[in-house]
């Protein structure tokens, strides 16, 4: 042991040993224990340091302490056991009794204290326990029907938790502390600091500094902050977005676009919520086209300081969360202004309140009031009027003012570092539709539960029948149950991606990036919505969560970026990329590389003009991915022509992609349908369990007929698929539909959601 | 006049003529005047009643009476009329003075009574005038674009109004007092008070009883009912839902299937809202198989009494509007014993609590809570335990116990009698969808507006671009236009089926509510949806109206029947229609049947298996009813010939509908395509002014094609359209876009949605 173990301290042990157990400490200990060791008079300071340190959830006790308290618990325990269980502070007593002295401190006070401590621990476990128990006798009986099952439950959980079951684990064990529980707070003021205390909560365990560098307390991984931003998605979607605020945008921010000066002057601060703060991007007048924002940033010279200014109502910061109740600064996006000369859009650091909320002159800050969802979250507008913050206060990575007053960048192009700048924070469009896709697997897992049990209808002198059997409900929730799992592994792929990035990569990552956040959260507003009519009246109840899934989500598909916006900047990815593959000769030698390529897949692929409708040919990886890469592949060709042919005809290219508009889209959908199905079949692919694999083909082949299926319109009017092809894979998506069914409660267990995160009344299995 | 015309009944002449110059009394005016009124003492009580009299909004002044006043008043006016306006007042007392003698009554304090009355109606008046020159001024800046457009904005507005446009004209113009004024309520108790009120408000303009007869305050006209129903929905939701409940459901029930001396007992009552009821028919376990409720009502031949009993806890009445706070009384649904035999489902009435709001012995009632939208209804659960109510209490057109305890029904068979009592209720769902698509309508108008001043991106250098003129925007907004065009005109040919129904064309009308109601409740819902993406972030502020819409709106695709149950009847109507058309030879004749007349049509139509891509072709009434009407017939004959397969194979009826499931569907959706269809064509054939005929067409025609576009897959698969056909018809349909697009405040203008109901700021045109 690295520390004095005073008799005092000893006598802790046995309750920090229970409390850490699990490996979490959960926010109600730590303020418990905390609380009690601060009135504590016969400790120390050194003895409280120490206290404090073995219950800060930052520091959980080393796996080798763990064992060494144990084994001393576990001498003591003999020792003096004798009638049945024994309680941790005798325990504690006999060990602190042979470290040393016990005489001059432990009165009766003392002892009364102690066991009003370990009550206390023993009230919130027990409070815990009994969640535990009840979710064991549940899971019990369902063990029945989930063991007789050939779905290898506990496999499909790996792979959807991938790197981070033991982090997510840990999420989920705090977010069932008690004060973690739910609740349907109306008032916007009431649950604002609701969820300001939760993000707190959750910044105590220091979830919120993950993807920061080791030295400002995180750990550098963009992969567990995302995980964990997934992980609270089963629980309040306003928790979810302020954490994002906080931690992923206003600190992302000061780390992605500031320099070192800024990291140790802030992260620390921002990773531990003591400075809240905003990411002041968009404005009223300017949502998508940020480029175009209004707001200056004018350096002046003389006292060498950023005059930040918003010229006019609509260049106001619109929809900053953070801004109208508990933001302390903001990162603002302004026009920088050097010498009179216009170097474009950079992020500047504002101070807007001090810690006691009273607003800084020049700054003006109103509530956006209440909203459709995210009431939890403090959305407002700010203006600043010629607010003077010192030149420090640029976000310098990529563009400076020195000493002397002269701007520099190492991005010469205007344009370039702007995209640049943008691409840097496209971390958000990593997480966000993580935590969409959390709602749309709660909202399956409560209609299918619901749909296991309600039953409506049914032959006559029968019992009625269970609506999960009805092939329309099963048209209804099993595709999207498939696509679930899909955009899942989508997700992880896109997040290594962004993990192990090089600057090279950093445009199709983007590309990725837009398009998977545009595919996830439409279908994540879908899938709620056609759970919450799959559950009728019931779904229509604020308990049972459709309610806050929908109306938390819906700004999904708006946000870090607008979905038709994003899917525009897909097609231009996609085309942009095509033409790298092609050789110069340009779009001519394009067209016949791309028959020459798609001869083969005719050839020997058998898929396109065929009539091949056997179900062995439909389950084929090769028929499923040759058939969407197709549709990419066409789709990019026909839509680079007619570009081409418009340019050539001498109309601009503003115009030119407007006359495409539809197209470009179109082609943007295919090329997420590609991308999601290839990784599918590689997560199948790469399976070496013969049963996890199976099971995932089912899902797989789904996910792949299903989407072909929606686009049958397309491979007919191509004349690519015949008319008894496309029949063939409507009666197969229905098989495969019935297919799932059968397993669909072992389908749902793997998603892993606890009971206590779905929290609805109808979808307990009693 | 037919009544004393005191000196005292004279003074107030002037005062009242203003009041009731625009032939409404507003909620407002009508609480101002009657209650100082009740406070002059100077009155006598014969005043009085008279004075009350010209004060019900029930009882408007004659025509001849209010000329009269007019000619009064001008005489009276002209004599004294000397500086500049004159008050109200002045002339009232030159008129009184002129009637008799005045020195009695008329003190100082009755004169300053007099003139703050006056400036009390006045202030109202001006809040009103106020909201109306604004409106004013906006209609001139807008009148410049509408008046240059060839859109006869008037002509489309009275054919969306059908008979009832001054009724709608009566009912904006109380919804536009101040009274109305939306608020967003938070508390659902407060929310639910603020409901009620409203509620009372428009049953004291007797809107509540429209469809009574005349005897019992209505005027005997479903379409007026509906007309006001779908007025409400520009306004609140919930208003619109407790609306319905109090005067449609529970008045309906005690009208449908009562008798005369139901009527006479209750429905002067429920329609003054004097007797607030509740509709008891869901319970939690059955919601959508009404048929297999568990409620008991057994008759008690000892005491002559009917006992109500609730036999568990999944037996109670769920979801039940003015349950949980406010009704008095309910029409209960329960199983109707007699004498040990059941009769099948009956409505019982039984009072729920007493004016105090105390619930009677033996009931139980339970709060639904919050729920996703609609929190103004006081939804609630109700048990009964052994509640004994008098034989009187039984509604009992379709089924009778007598005084001697004897049951007997003009209609022998249970199911046909429980179809008859449910066919009875179809009112419901003539006017649900009627209040989504006001939504619906309000939703487009919001987004629509919006995207005429919002400029987001655009060529370099140039001002940035409407969001109206990207071609993605339109595909967003202009279909759903025209098919609210479509689907209005739907409707209202369905309500004018209804009110002209025979007993023979209940089959028939009930497929076409169901159809109707289900098509018309999810294009609500989509539309909605797409509206608020197509305003981004902004739509997502309360204050713009969607979160409302999209959550009051979102449970109508689930009560008065689910959608997906609701078009399994309607397919299986469908086919029993199309039963009744073909011989008695059989499917086999059917089968030919349908393909000579097919034949007809591929001949002389030129539309299957046709590469004509031509666009008058494609415009052409012919093609596009005969497309669709292909779809509608082809699926009823393949669906036919599989449920008779499955039956000659001896699979039972149940399971073989099961099979059929999703083609069924399919039917009931092609069913509803061609009605609509087929309507909207009817709708610009009858047009007798040609301009007005041209607006129509391009509406109609933008209807058509999109519809049959998104069945393209269909179309291509049964090789009965080419691709080059179905590429055509994309193009065109984009080209019908830009074309609606161009006139699009004018069709929007016509849905003739006042800015007062509208009420979002980002739908004014400033």
């Amino acid at each position: 042991m690295t520390f004095q173990l005073t008799p005092q301290l000893a006598t802790f042990i046995p309750l920090f040993y229970v409390a850490w157990s699990d490996a979490v400490l959960s926010p109600s200990e730590v303020v418990l224990i905390q609380d009690k060791i601060k009135q504590f008079k016969w400790l120390s300071e050194d003895d409280k340091d120490q206290l404090m340190q073995w219950s800060d959830p930052l520091q959980p006790p080393s796996d080798a302490l763990m064992l060494e308290w144990l084994t001393a618990i576990g001498q003591h325990a003999q020792k003096s056991a004798s009638n049945g269980r024994q309680k941790l502070v005798d325990i504690g007593l006999s060990m602190a009794k042979s470290s040393g002295s016990t005489a001059e401190w432990l009165t009766d006070d003392t002892l009364k204290a102690l066991r009003q401590l370990e009550k206390a621990i023993g009230l919130t476990s027990l409070e815990m326990h009994a969640q535990l128990l009840s979710q064991d006798q549940i899971k019990q009986e369902r063990l029945a029907v989930l063991e007789q099952s050939s779905i290898d439950i506990q496999g499909l959980k790996a792979l959807l938790d991938d790197d981070y079951q033991a982090l997510r684990q840990k999420v989920f064990r705090v977010l069932q502390d008690p004060m973690f529980k739910l609740q349907h707070i109306r008032n916007k003021e009431e649950y604002r600091e609701q969820v300001l205390q939760w993000c707190q909560l959750i910044a105590d365990q220091g979830f919120g500094a993950l993807h920061f560098p080791d030295v400002y307390g995180g750990k550098n991984d963009m992969g567990a902050f995302a995980a964990v931003f997934e992980t609270l998605g089963y629980h309040d979607l306003s928790l979810v977005v302020k954490f994002g605020v906080q931690f992923g945008l206003w600190g992302g921010a000061v780390l992605w676009l500031g320099t070192e000066k800024h990291h140790q002057r802030y992260l620390k601060d921002i990773g531990s919520l003591a400075l809240p703060g905003c990411f002041a991007m968009t404005e009223t007048g300017h949502g998508s086209n940020v480029r175009d924002c209004e707001t200056t940033a004018t350096y002046d010279p003389y006292d060498d300081c950023l005059i930040v200014h918003s010229p006019s109502q609509d260049s106001g910061k619109d929809y900053i969360g953070n801004a109208a109740a508990h933001g302390q600064m903001a990162a603002v996006f302004a026009q920088l202004i050097v010498q009179g000369e216009n170097h474009g859009v950079h992020a500047i650091l504002v101070p807007l309140r001090d810690k006691n909320a009273n607003v800084h002159p020049g700054v003006r800050i109103e509530d956006c009031a209440y909203k459709l969802g995210l009431n939890g979250v403090d959305n407002g507008r700010i203006w600043f009027n010629q607010v003077r913050v010192p030149r420090f206060n640029l976000l310098n990575k990529f563009g400076n003012i020195d000493e002397h007053g002269q701007y520099s960048s190492p991005i010469k192009s205007e344009a370039k570092r702007f995209f640049t700048m943008l691409g840097t924070l496209v971390g958000g469009r990593l997480c966000v539709p993580r935590a969409g896709l959390s709602a749309a697997k709660s909202s399956l897992a409560i209609a299918v539960k619901y749909a296991l049990k309600r039953r409506q209808f049914g032959a006559e002198h029968q019992q009625e029948m269970l609506i999960m059997d009805y092939p329309s409900h099963q048209r209804r929730l099993m595709p999207s149950l498939a696509k679930a799992y899909a955009l899942d592994f989508a997700l992880t792929y896109l997040t290594k991606r962004f993990s192990d990035r090089t600057e090279a990569d950093m445009r199709s990552i983007e590309t990725l990036a837009a398009a998977l956040k545009s595919e996830a959260t439409w279908f994540t507003s879908d899938t709620i919505q056609a759970c919450r009519e799959a559950c009728g009246g019931k779904g229509y109840l604020a308990e049972n969560r459709f309610a806050d899934f929908k109306a938390d989500s819906d700004i999904f598909t708006t946000f870090e970026g607008d979905n038709t916006v994003l899917m525009q900047l897909v097609a231009k990815g996609v085309l942009s990329d095509f033409n790298k593959e092609i050789t110069e000769d340009g779009w001519k030698s394009m067209v016949s590389f791309v028959s020459s390529r798609f001869a083969d897949t005719i050839r020997e692929k058998n898929f396109i003009n065929s009539h091949n409708s056997d179900e062995c040919h439909l389950c084929s990886a090769d028929f499923q991915l040759a058939a969407t890469e197709y549709r990419l592949r066409d789709l990019s060709v026909s839509v680079g022509q007619r570009l081409r042919h418009y340019i050539a005809r001498g109309i601009d290219p503003h115009q030119a992609f407007l006359k495409c508009q539809n197209h470009l889209l179109a082609l943007a959908k295919a090329y997420v349908d590609f991308v999601v199905l290839e990784q599918f079949i590689k997560q199948v692919n790469e399976c070496t369990d013969s049963k996890l694999q199976q099971n995932l083909k089912v899902l797989c082949d789904l996910y792949a007929l299903h989407t072909i299926e929606s686009h049958k319109g397309w491979y007919l009017e191509q004349a690519c698929m015949s008319g008894s092809k496309t029949r063939a894979i409507r009666r197969l998506v229905d098989k495969l539909c019935k297919k799932v069914r059968n397993d669909v409660a072992c389908y749902i267990e793997a998603f892993g959601i606890p009971e206590h995160c779905l929290a609805a009344p109808i979808a307990t299995y009693s």
